[in-house]
């Protein structure tokens, strides 16, 4: 059995609409292709209480917990701290951290302060192993089982891509898609199903596409994306074959891959 | 107090990295307009136990519950038995809506064929009240407090407009944001977390933004944007004329609105 994996969004900006996210599907293509499925992804708000019985309750449920914002060093970034209270440990200074970012600031024309908001971005929970990029000296870290990430996509991913090479992966998860046009969900549904009975350790999946033609009414470039995923490739493949077998007995054009 | 919401999106493309999702900052905005602020997310695979368990815990903690994803006619949508199951009611045909696809499907050119598997679309948890859109003849619907929309995100918008009229809503959240070019958040963390204590019933955040300049190192062009957010208007504007001030006060330049 693959290790299964949980994100938690944190940010109010998220749940108002002002922010779209844009870490939920580098992740989750990452988390696939490591064989650590994403399971589940929650979007909460900055709200203490809410941060800490959901980091609770999904850590003891998933393998790894990965979060994304709030650990800047404004008032509304209190991930950090809520992870320390999760988990029953003091939130201190990690001395390491605090000289990295110290001698960094330190450096920079002009030099930057280390006052008491960044000195936030040093304070870890106890224990916690900081998560260093490239981008900033201000670090992530992991605590447990739960990794903790910034909410910036281009900070989050070198940040995910330093803890990478840390983590026990399992079987990639491979898939392969075919795609027709012209075909309708409700044509196929039943031999689709069929062939997801046969290989029920994949997961197949069936995805409209529409591509609107000027002036015309209704869908009429529109088809349909069957996906087939598992971690046995030759199962994924036996299971397009029967599917592209399929589509074709029905007339249909079917292409390898997604719709372009 | 408003009323609050909660979007379940159900579907294993979301959670594996193929679809990115695309609902989720048109409901949080919606939702905010009409003063029905989305307070959770949850990302779910088409997982039957999982869906019919997040159902009856989020429809129990919070006023509405959105989702969307699942109710098309293929073996992977199966959020409309599963919401039959986590009620307790049977899924039946729904009769009226059985006539409406007919009617339509007959009217097509070709005609469409009303198969088992296009049935399914017009099979409901007995009770639910259906959302009919003008751009397909296959209904989303409501089941108490439990709203079942479809995935593609223009269906989906179509079913919210047709539904938001039946919602009562509260009262609408405002916001007002400043941004600053070359204004670091570890500069006004302080400043802006006393008026944050000010305004107590306000949601304050600072958002940094980034410009890279081509050839340049680490972020110059960047900024912070700072929005300020709740149901009292003069409250809003009042906390935005004190970040205003505390910019103007360290010598950057606010501008009203988010950066563009």
């Amino acid at each position: 059995m693959n290790p299964t994996a949980c994100l938690l969004i944190i940010g109010n900006e998220v749940l108002s609409g002002r922010t779209r996210d844009a870490n939920l599907q580098f992740l989750a293509t990452r988390l696939g292709e490591l064989g650590i499925p994403l399971r589940e992804v929650r979007v909460i708000p900055d709200v203490p209480d809410t941060i800490i019985s959901t980091v609770n309750e999904v850590r003891a449920k998933y393998d790894h917990v990965f979060t994304t914002g709030g650990i800047g060093p404004t008032h509304d970034d209190i991930t950090s701290e809520c992870i320390a209270a999760a988990f029953g440990v003091p939130w201190a200074v990690h001395e390491e951290s605090r000289a990295l970012m110290a001698a960094d600031y330190a450096r920079r024309d002009p030099p930057v302060e280390m006052n008491a908001a960044r000195l936030r971005m040093a304070t870890l929970p106890l224990g916690a192993v900081p998560i260093r990029s490239e981008i900033t000296s201000a670090p992530g870290f992991t605590m447990g089982n739960v990794h903790v990430m910034a909410g910036v996509p281009r900070i989050m991913q070198a940040m995910f891509e330093v803890l990478a090479p840390t983590l026990v992966g399992g079987v990639p998860v491979v898939s392969r898609s075919v795609h027709a046009v012209g075909v309708f969900e409700g044509n196929i549904a039943e031999g689709l199903e069929a062939i997801q009975k046969r290989f029920p350790d994949l997961d197949i999946g069936s995805y409209p596409f529409y591509r609107p033609v000027p002036g015309a009414t209704g869908f009429p470039g529109g088809g349909v994306a069957l996906v087939s995923k598992g971690i046995s490739l030759p199962d994924v493949e036996a299971a397009t074959a029967e599917i592209t077998e399929m589509l074709s007995r029905m007339g249909a054009d079917p292409i390898q891959g997604e719709p372009s």
